[in-house]
């Protein structure tokens, strides 16, 4: 008989076997399985030689050739499957097995299985994992949830199969239950507003100044070298550049305008909302997927409210410059969003989140990995609660340096017809922000008068209701 | 033995007296219970005089008050009591008897509701009720759902209790289930933009104009003799008019500027992200609510990020007929993204909703009342498909014209630092659905190199992947 595993793949499509094989190059023995056995064969076939496997064509076996207590990730679609698999496994294992489930599960799916199979003495880890194909071969972002004790037993492997910045893996412990998922979820979220931005920066430049595609590319090319250096901006230069041979024309100018979702940046809107906390820029990026995905609507309205091209004038540096800044800007607020949820979420849910891990871990191998997270990490480093990252040091002075680039590129937009929902939004939240005194008290009153709601008053305790439309008089409501 | 009443009303806070005492006034007989009788009491020792009560101390007094089939409205807090009223209820019924839940629950739990009691052979409407106080009493805008049978049992009672426009009841069968909350809570996520609106001009004329609240007042009651004439314009005057005689100042100055929340704009926005509808107005306007509640992070805020105030120059007269524009034009992209999640809604839970009744019921009783929706009306009275209102004559017209005015707005107050996240991200979403072709290929070609999400071409059928890390080629997926 060969050699006990030490971790159990379970799903092969494409991110399954790519951990597996990052599994197996760090010297980790990785038993396979897949429910069709020919993805398992060729996997084999292809990467055998790349470390210590053991492909198994049943489940039992697939069990039984895993040293214990047993480590099992599964990797299939979010959803219906991931519980299907459970079921099979569980009869198959033993008590204090570990069972991580490496999808895009939602959070709540998470604390209900992690409760479920502790009922059955059995160990659950909900694990984010970001980087996508690439990331999951040669170094993902890894946020595993669930028991501590649990997370011990695997943090050799995860630690190690993890990317690596400075000599720090990019996994750590999130916390219980469902916590690494929603860890996960937030970076979903946080990553549709970044591509949002690029995406609105794009557009800018692309119909306010009439640049194409390659030129483009050379400005995001440019932008690798300033605070907004990240792997986005760095993937958005190879795609901006990519020429369709066939057709001579850039690729990307080939590509239809739809964006799809699969639903992490939905469910973040989602919780947001329901926790209170305003996450615009994210929110704004979930709504511009859907309008998005109108493209029949959007081509009858293009016919029905027929608008000019705008002029196209060349782009000076200066312009270049603030449209950088705005964008920078815009990220912070997006970014100060999420890490305000998280700190929301960590209260609601009791996990005690340590979010300068959680920049730290998003440093390297994952789809947000940035420079700029460093300065989320030295923030969090100082200590204290930070209840907006906004009025941390390095971005407060980040964005009061943007500030008037920020307004001058959505009025450049907003002049120009180009739709900028995540710029202007970030904008008007940190204008609604940074101010002790806003409008809401007009809303307070409208709301006390057809619905009796009551208000508070600035200059006395209690709640008070002024009878608006019967004889105008003010009462306090104990 | 008394005769028998018509109607019985179940909770007599506020909102279920004044229905209580509406019914009585319109020639129902109306059993009364309260689980605290001293409520039951009061309404019949101070209203007895105005119609035929029968106040009742114990359930099953009020249900042997009730002639057959029964009709019950409750009218208590959402959630929890609404079922623990039912099950105190359901012993006490017969077949066919008919309950009302005329409280704002969510529309999911309505959809429960009605199918538990379908299998006791209850009838159970969930029934959306608008107007506040005073419109309970006066006559409301009321939307129930449920089967069409049981709504022909309260169609007399409900057509007469409702105000009346030009002779129509508001008032009208919305469909099976929860169709009638569901419309109810779209109302109120429209009565949510709708508000948020008003507050930004409010805040504009305050911030940029310099203008106290009275001379704000004679904005608004300029405003009613146009197309913005509406139930909220017309409240807004009397709420910036009212003077605290005490302090001397006016007393919207002395309200606290936070706002509250309930919830039904906040269901309005999470329903919006799963049916994938851009409902940015409403939800920006749930944000900014969440935002003005974080009353001390802004007092913060504000030391940290100090802006000067803006200079204040008087309002010319064309600079209050831009600031009118402009929040018509947002207006009626809210009242489209809320009609088009209707739209989508209905399809998903197989519906029908007849959206110009919905509109017509608008039109009297409920807080979003205004001449604006005789417009919309006219536009389903046409017929056929609307996928979004601002494709339609009239309204086209109205946002064509109020565009310049639109923009300079949304300019000025960038400039000036308002937060206007209602006006701006009703521009941002007006500019992405008038072009044919937006920026998202950006965004697809980012998915796909990072996450394999593939995309699709304007020039090919068919899915594609391009191997953008590796030798760059593109495959066609099948």
């Amino acid at each position: 008989m060969t050699e006990l595993s030490d971790l159990g793949v379970l799903g092969l499509a494409v991110m399954g076997a790519n951990l597996a094989r990052n599994a197996a190059r760090k010297g980790f023995g990785v038993a396979l399985y897949n429910r069709h056995g020919e993805r398992t064969d060729k996997l084999v076939e292809e990467f055998g030689h790349e470390g210590r496997f053991t492909a198994t064509k049943e489940l039992k076996d697939f069990v039984a050739a895993l040293s214990k207590p047993r480590v099992i990730i599964i990797m299939v679609k979010a959803g219906k499957p991931v519980d299907d698999v459970i079921d099979d496994l569980v009869p198959l294992l033993e008590a204090d097995d570990i069972i991580i489930d490496g999808g895009n599960s939602l959070f709540t799916d998470t604390n209900r299985r992690f409760d479920a199979l502790k009922d059955k003495k059995l160990r659950f880890i909900g694990m984010g994992v970001s980087g996508g194909e690439e990331g999951a071969l040669e170094g993902p972002s890894m946020m595993p949830g669930g028991e501590h004790d649990a997370y011990r037993r695997i943090e050799p492997m995860v630690t190690k199969m993890a990317a690596q910045v400075d000599g720090t893996p990019c996994a750590a412990y999130i916390g219980v239950g469902g916590a690494g998922h929603y860890v996960k979820m937030v970076h979903n979220g946080i990553e549709y507003a970044d591509m949002q931005l690029i995406t609105e920066a794009y557009d800018l430049f692309k119909t306010v100044y009439g640049l194409g595609a390659p030129d483009i590319a050379d400005i995001f090319e440019q932008w690798k070298s300033s605070d907004l250096d990240s792997y986005l901006i760095d993937i958005t230069t190879t795609v901006l550049r990519k020429q369709d041979e066939a057709a001579g024309k850039p690729l990307v100018d080939l590509i239809v305008d739809e964006a799809e979702q699969k639903g992490t940046g939905r469910w973040t809107a989602r919780n947001a909302l329901d926790l209170g906390v305003p996450l615009t820029g994210i929110t704004e990026a979930v709504y511009a997927r859907a309008l998005s995905g109108q493209r029949k609507l959007r081509a009858e309205a293009e016919k029905i409210l027929p608008h000019e091209a705008p002029a196209q004038m060349k782009p000076s540096q200066a312009d270049i410059d603030a449209i950088r800044e705005a964008l920078y800007a815009s990220k912070i607020i997006a970014y100060a969003q999420g890490f305000e949820q998280m700190t929301a979420a960590s209260k609601e849910y009791g996990w005690d989140l340590k979010l300068g891990e959680v920049a730290t871990i998003w440093r390297g191998g994952c789809i947000i990995r940035a420079r700029f997270l460093d300065r989320i990490v030295e923030a969090y480093a100082k200590g204290g609660e930070i209840p907006n990252l906004v009025l941390q040091d390095y971005f407060r002075d980040a964005v009061l340096k943007a500030e008037v680039s920020w307004r001058k590129v959505v009025v450049l937009a907003v002049q120009h017809g180009v739709a900028i929902p995540a710029f202007s939004s970030s904008l008007s939240y940190y204008d609604g922000l940074r101010r002790s005194r806003g409008p809401a008290n007009l809303l307070q009153g409208l709301r006390d008068f057809f619905g009796a709601h009551t208000y508070r008053r600035l200059d006395k305790d209690g709640s008070f209701h002024t009878r608006w439309g019967q004889d105008g008089k003010e009462e306090a409501i104990k």
